[in-house]
């Protein structure tokens, strides 16, 4: 056999401008895994419009949506989810019967992360960063009933989303932040991946450190947390949630946390 | 390895309302063996407006395109080639850039194999059959400079499809006819396999007999030809020929005849 592929396979996609294999190889991963007849194929679309046009047309099932489309894909579908209204951001694309329903997986990873680590709700949070990620983790740390700062460089855009779930924005973090979260560039594999994303001084007065970062999972800021015995979240969490959750919403099948971390394995090989 | 799909890999699809698995199975054959990383799959198009929108959205590299939509997606894209516009029909659609052009492989194949069967043009030909694949063997055949009748049961049909390439319609097959031409579903797998598309003595009159039928490839028209010894062109090698052709329109790669036949063989398989 050349492929599995035949007339009956469903196909999913996902739409980012610059694609990354780890879609591809975490969802065939698992369709191999529960022998179902799917295939994810990453796709850089020519069209944002045309390309969610083809969705339908061509009866597409499902699609991760990335940078810089996940605002832009709002106005072209037919229904927007709870988890993409909170934070009017859409990551994932469900096409039933021609009908196309917006999630945010991202924000509902975060949430559950939250819960299952017993995280609890009256701690004091610093969030690093501002960007569409930041707003997706602020709103669920808010939803999970906590107050904390937004910490950015971009002051117009921390205070906008700081404002937006009852935060402060702050330049400096805060004395009594118990939970660091970074949701920057800081130590991520590139020109930043020495970057330390909190200080020790910080890092050493939290318990918590949660690091969005997935590329790598052990960041300096994650290696600094080990060190120093901090209760730990790890991007490679968020991923492979967030990952895990579109493919029950494309399946319908939810997978075993050991199929789950199995398949983020395999996506995060080089 | 899961399957070979990432994020750089091609995509090619074939819109159908009811799929086969032959383009499935004939085109990733042939991507395996010239080891491109291209990925095709049959698609039953929702819209097909919106399905051809997806074809520019998504980037996709190429569509074969069967009933019903051979019409319909003309006034989609950009460009119809001269073997399309020849008989007003798009059986592919190649994708460079986002510039969709039209192509039609099944009268490209057709002209092909009267060529290289070294089909003499004087000899007086009769196709019985006037449906979207007559109307392209018809023109093939009078563009290789034979004249002929047209046998339809469909008198408005059959005349019409005569007429426009200055042939005759007839109920009944001549007597003079040399080359016998079946594009009916007669003799194909299903309610009609059984039945001989012409007479025996019809057959034994003639020197060619050209059997569009390519399921099952052996058909009782083909059968009886080779008992009389007649030279034969069977639908077989239309359908290896054309989907070849799209192979080449897609990919730029000819691929030799003995592996078109390997493919067509993986593809027939059940």
């Amino acid at each position: 056999m050349v492929n599995r592929v035949d007339k009956n396979t469903i196909l999913c996609i996902s739409l980012a401008a610059r694609p990354s294999n780890h879609g591809v190889r975490f969802h065939n991963w698992l369709y191999e895994r529960y022998q179902l007849n799917y295939l994810y194929k990453a796709v850089a679309p020519v069209d944002i419009t045309q390309a969610v046009a083809g969705i339908r047309g061509l009866g597409i099932r499902g699609a991760g949506v990335s940078m810089p489309y996940k605002q832009d894909v709002m106005a072209l579908i037919d229904e927007i989810h709870p988890s993409a209204a909170r934070i009017d951001a859409v990551n994932t694309i469900v096409n039933t019967d021609g009908h196309l329903v917006g999630y945010n997986t991202d924000y509902v990873a975060v949430k559950q992360l939250l819960h299952t680590h017993n995280v609890e709700p009256t701690l004091t949070v610093a969030v690093r960063g501002s960007g569409g990620m930041a707003n997706a983790v602020v709103a669920a740390l808010a939803d999970h009933g906590m107050r904390g700062v937004v910490i950015a460089r971009n002051i117009d855009a921390g205070t906008a989303l700081a404002q937006r779930y009852g935060w402060q924005h702050d330049t400096q973090v805060p004395q009594d932040a118990e939970m660091l979260v970074n949701v920057t560039p800081l130590g991520m594999a590139g020109a930043e991946e020495d970057v330390l994303a909190f200080s020790e001084a910080e890092i050493s007065r939290a318990t918590w450190i949660f690091d969005v970062v997935a590329y790598p999972v052990r960041t300096p800021l994650i290696q600094a947390a080990e060190k120093l015995g901090k209760k730990i979240i790890h991007g490679g969490e968020v991923v492979a949630l967030q990952a895990a959750e579109q493919f029950r919403l494309y399946t319908g099948i939810t997978p075993s946390q050991q199929d789950v971390l199995a398949a983020e394995d395999y996506a995060q090989a080089p």
